[in-house]
């Protein structure tokens, strides 16, 4: 199997591509080619298959077309401008999510000759807002606050539209809050719940910018990398018109994220975590959705972690080599 | 106030330039200008304002640029590839249907200098697609199964999130089916909720290809055209993120219908209705909404007739001056 991944230089993107290099397969598929893109040159893997790394502008002129010619059976689109940047520059976001994503699209269809890969659309749960039902059921609308949430909106409708067309076989996933972000802390607003693990299990100190009610779905970077691994292999079938699906997660309080933290690095790290009350942080992070139903996507074999716990630990196995500070 | 329409030629366009060059206003606002277009020449109306009239291809490089280029204060943006043929011509559907619509939007945008135009955007009840609830309720998820409502809620997208960052005040509104429809039959799946009310009040057969049993929602020429002039002339404060709107409109079984031309038409009329059940007709039918619940379009003050017999009236006033045949 050919596989091409867009936005493979992301935190996401290589994550999978290692993984899929240790496996040799996706599924049960042996990998026998992977071309990776990015906007800056994605590393490749040390893989017992082929692959090419492209620094491309996806939005570009014959980019998408270059990228199909050889007719990938799996295409994994996560190349985006991320939701602040594509609020601060709007024509920039329009210009990669949405018309990157569909010159994406339109390089599969205009393709034909029999060509119908299984597409993965990385999707997000910025499809969604405000206000919210306790509980964000799988059937809730499309109501994106942000120029990204709407782009990734445009880019499900597309997908669902250009499957039910027969073009591809389309599956897009909205990912939930990753958590524990690896690397340096960033200023995304949602930053702070990844930081207040991971830098608290590095022994270092962090600021917590809101209180510890506030309540949040996540998912590990290891699970993350699980949802595309079963959206590239499942049996798409099931999944009928609607092809966008909610993932699961662990809806957790930020307290229980703290208290997840002590069980298993003690007092100690936990110690280290300063609340400084930030009235914008916690402005923002009011509108944001708390808690999902994903039954669809529980139901076609999705897999989260099933405690907070567990994503602490996934991070200390992936990132830490399994040691604490 | 300058108004430009797009689609001005079709026949929702039509009846509102008819009734704005009646009336010399919008709501409080009189009209000095209009500016109309669509792909064939619209015809202009008798009117104490200046009217210009122009054919357009829409989507073309320059076009839309041209259209706001003096600022129009009042956008209708009715022009769209109808349903059956953005199904049958892809390219032809996306390229006018969210191109057009995309140009249209990007060239109020980019023209900037405080220009923020009421932008009203015709969307559709295609939006929506099965499986339905009984009742499909303001919430109801962006599930379109056909490029027409994709395209269409994609739009219903653009349009929110082009309001949100303040470049033009937009409403959307999802038409029901609009009956009775005047003119000659037409092929189109959903012609005879039209033509079993029109034929016979014009003295002609019809036939009916399915069960009376079959439940709709339907608004008039009359109410569209009203639906149009509150959207164009209300305070969209109220309206809140979700731009836009289902449509109220009178949900009745054909059955009903029938009863309702016998009421004002007589048995004699009722006995033109030729029943000659069609599977492929019933089959597309069946997979449409039959109910809403437009609440929020309610409380905004859009107002639909009450009863299929105001519908029918409302035909033989506007379509028939009066007379029944």
């Amino acid at each position: 199997m050919h596989v091409l991944v867009t936005g493979a230089a992301g935190m996401i993107g290589r994550k999978f591509v290692e993984r899929v290099a240790r496996d040799g397969r996706i599924g049960k598929a042996p990998v026998e080619r992977m071309t990776l893109t990015d906007v800056v040159p994605p590393t490749p893997p040390k893989a017992g298959f082929k692959t090419t790394a492209r620094a491309d502008d996806i939005a570009a002129q014959g980019i998408a077309e270059a990228l199909v010619k050889d007719r990938p059976e799996l295409i994994l689109h996560l190349a985006a401008i991320v939701s602040g940047e594509a609020e601060s520059d709007f024509e920039k976001g329009y210009r990669v999510n949405l018309d990157g994503t569909r010159r994406l699209l339109d390089a599969v269809r205009t393709t034909g000759d029999g060509y119908k890969p299984r597409f993965v659309f990385a999707s997000s749960i910025a499809v969604f807002g405000a206000p919210f039902p306790e509980t964000i059921p799988d059937e809730f609308h499309l109501t994106p606050l942000t120029s990204y949430g709407t782009q990734k909106a445009i880019g499900e409708l597309l997908l669902a539209d250009y499957t039910r067309r027969g073009f591809l076989d389309g599956v897009g996933l909205r990912f939930p809050t990753i958590c524990v972000r690896p690397g340096a802390p960033n200023k995304a607003a949602s930053g702070f719940f990844s930081n207040i693990i991971r830098e608290p299990l590095a022994g270092k100190e962090v600021v917590l910018p809101v209180p510890e009610t506030v309540r949040h779905t996540h998912a590990s970077p290891r699970a993350a990398v699980n949802f595309l691994m079963h959206a590239a292999s499942m049996d798409t079938t099931a999944i009928g018109p609607r092809r966008s699906l909610s993932m699961p997660g662990v809806c957790v309080t930020v307290g229980e994220q703290i208290a997840a933290l002590e069980r298993i690095a003690g007092a100690k790290a936990v110690k280290l975590i300063r609340r400084e009350p930030d009235p914008v942080i916690t402005r923002i992070v009011a509108g944001w959705p708390e808690r999902f139903d994903p039954v669809r996507a529980s139901k076609l074999g999705f897999k989260a972690e099933s405690s907070f716990d567990d994503i602490v630990r996934a991070h200390v196995e992936d990132e830490l080599g399994g040691k604490l500070a």
